[in-house]
């Protein structure tokens, strides 16, 4: 849709100016093979100390029973929307280095960049994502037997884009509403905290 | 450098399978037109609320003493190759909400997003860039006046990829070397953690 377009700013790549994460999905099925590249965009994302402290928990909505049972793992007001999302997934983080038990300071970020990796390979084969971070994560675990060095940090709903027309009013709006975003000059500084950089446009 | 990219697996994009994290960066300058349009990169990516919790310090070599600051801000580790890199930047993330002061518990992850998005960008545009977790948190608030609920929490080196040989041998080594990564069926599970989907090729 258009209207999702960045309106202004820098060139960026096509594959980055078309994301968006919509709360509409189709029912249209999402292929095996490209599920499967998904998370091998995501296992190709770099990490600190080559540690790939991510690991996603998917369900297809062909198997109704894994399909319910992550979904119970969002918040109410998420599952409200993304049941209708042919795939779920929980990105979930180990939080301490494999190989010494340490506080691994990076692996949030490093889940963030998995999950971004995965998100535009979705977006290169149609696909949209909407993450969440609006989960149940003590449930999570209860369901799932996550570890106890590992926490469900993130939902993800993927699938293809829907019509707004289905979804309640509110939701509806947010899919139908330009993106918003800081201007670069409010977050890209030089020698100081809150001044930018004098090549900034 | 082909020994960089993904050996087998499922097919992903491109810009996701020559993206690396090289030690040895060229003395090529990065113009200011690239610079701009990978932090608007950065500025597209999705976040928690909207939140838009990251910020990034960047210094550029043609500023001899911006960089030399930046530099300082990285363990020493770091500082022995990232000086080489003609741009440094540190990414920055606020931790709490601005609207009620709650903490973000996405907020690390969406620093994340941003960076990837920041990362693809350069990999389009023939640039490389190594991430780094560290870096001098404490040098970096007092050096920049970074307010209290924000906190420096990676280093970025970004530039033209150079030639290994200038590298000291196990870093030269490194940048030498097939990139690893586990197999997908050890991180992508299903209806119990450690099994993976039947999908899963």
């Amino acid at each position: 849709m258009d209207i999702k377009r960045p309106s202004s700013g820098n060139p960026i790549q096509e594959l980055l100016a078309s994301r968006w994460s919509p709360y509409s999905f189709a029912s249209r099925s999402v292929s095996e093979a490209d599920l499967c590249s998904l998370f091998e965009a995501a296992r190709w994302a770099p990490s600190s100390y080559n540690e790939q402290p991510w690991s996603f928990i998917v369900a297809r909505k062909e198997n109704e029973r894994d399909f319910e049972l992550l979904l119970s793992c969002l918040v109410e007001g998420n599952q409200v929307w993304a049941k209708a999302a042919p795939v779920l997934a929980l990105g979930v983080v180990r939080l301490s280095f494999i190989r010494n038990g340490k506080p691994n300071r990076a692996a949030v970020h490093d889940l963030g960049l998995a999950a971004g990796n995965l998100v535009l390979e979705a977006v290169a084969r149609g696909l949209f994502v909407h993450q969440m971070i609006g989960i149940e994560q003590d449930k999570a675990r209860a369901i799932y037997g996550i570890p106890e060095d590992a926490e469900a940090w993130t939902g993800l709903a993927i699938g293809y884009l829907g019509s707004p027309e289905a979804l309640p009013a509110p939701l509806r709006e947010r899919d139908m509403t330009a993106r918003q975003r800081k201007p670069l000059r409010d977050f890209v500084f030089s020698a100081k905290w809150g001044e930018p950089p004098p090549w900034l446009e």
